[in-house]
């Protein structure tokens, strides 16, 4: 029986990552089979393809180049890691998808949302997310929780100004309004304690849904 | 007043570059400002870039990954280095663009050169060469020929079996039939002089239309 396709959406600082890792231990515990993953990068040529992107040196990179290496780097990631893990039957969770390119290059670059979404057809085929969890945390909190953090290397997404964050987070109440139900919107301004059980309940109905009904 | 953009295409080993050396230095003897430049390549993102497609290790390279790759350095290499230069007024003479991109993905690797050539104009926007010239050879001459070059470093592309250089020269056809005029093409099996004149005709042609009329 196939798998379940998660992915985890939102700003920089929305603690996605840190939820992730609690949610595939809960999966874990239930015996579940859990592969984590992040886009871009989670395979060699993948990763290859992020550290092209990330580079603090390449502030010439223009945002259609941008979009395409994002494209590139989510066909490999999909093709050689989560397509088999979800052919074994495993639960993916998936740091960033589809959605933060249409968010991000579509409309915080003003590439179009329309053409971005194309060139990811192209990438991802009809292999969208089962479910999207977006972590909804106002662009200027998220920036602070990241500037915080001394451990963080800054790459070169994180030296955008808030402005483009700004508009990152405009980019992604777009993508929602257009999903039509995809995409779950949990609360990530509360504790992390409080964030893990939200995100936990939405998991845990579609675990649920899938191989208990 | 705008530059002239000209492209070279052809299979492996059909001498383009070579050519293309001369030509721009008979240019260069007329006084005009020549900018020679390849792809993948021609500038620092796009040459990473390149790195992450020719790295012979990568044999789990999915075919749109490859592609969305191209794309990628192509927009880059367009942007930063084509484009400035026609503004300048410069001839620029390129080693493939977007007319590989549809004989070796769109084609050869059967992802469909309708697909390859919508995620390619994404990249180049309107910005298609005023002429192209296609370097016409066997598939097993031009194979022939880089094997016996033992100092060529053989690439990822290189290693394809001949089965796939046909498939490429026989897409390189589909291409000129449905490029209604743009590409010119050169029988490029005749001795390196005679293609140097040939080609040569083709370029004089163009420089002396733009400019002399």
């Amino acid at each position: 029986m196939r798998g379940l396709f998660i992915s985890f959406e939102g700003p920089e600082g929305a603690g996605k990552t840190t939820v992730l890792h609690k949610i595939a231990a809960r999966l874990k515990e239930q015996g579940r089979a859990v592969t984590m993953t992040r886009e871009p990068g989670g395979i060699p040529i993948a990763e290859k393809i992020r550290e092209v992107i990330l580079d603090a040196n390449h502030q010439e990179m223009d945002g259609k180049t941008e979009a395409l290496l994002y494209a590139a780097a989510r066909r490999q990631h999909l093709v050689e890691k989560v397509l088999p893990a979800l052919e074994e039957g495993s639960i993916v969770l998936c740091d960033r998808f589809i959605d933060s390119s249409l968010a991000y290059q579509g409309f915080a670059r003003g590439l179009g949302m329309d053409d971005v979404l194309a060139i990811n057809l192209f990438a991802i085929e009809d292999h969208m997310p089962d479910c999207t969890i977006f972590f909804d945390v106002p662009p200027e909190v998220g920036l602070e929780r990241i500037w915080k953090d001394t451990e963080r290397e800054q790459n070169r997404l994180d030296l955008e100004e808030l402005e483009f964050h700004k508009r990152v987070y405009k980019g992604y109440q777009e993508v929602i309004t257009r999903a039509e139900g995809r995409i779950q919107v949990v609360d990530a301004q509360k504790s992390e304690l409080q964030v893990v059980e939200n995100v936990w309940e939405i998991v845990n109905s579609e675990v649920n849904l899938k191989w208990n009904s």
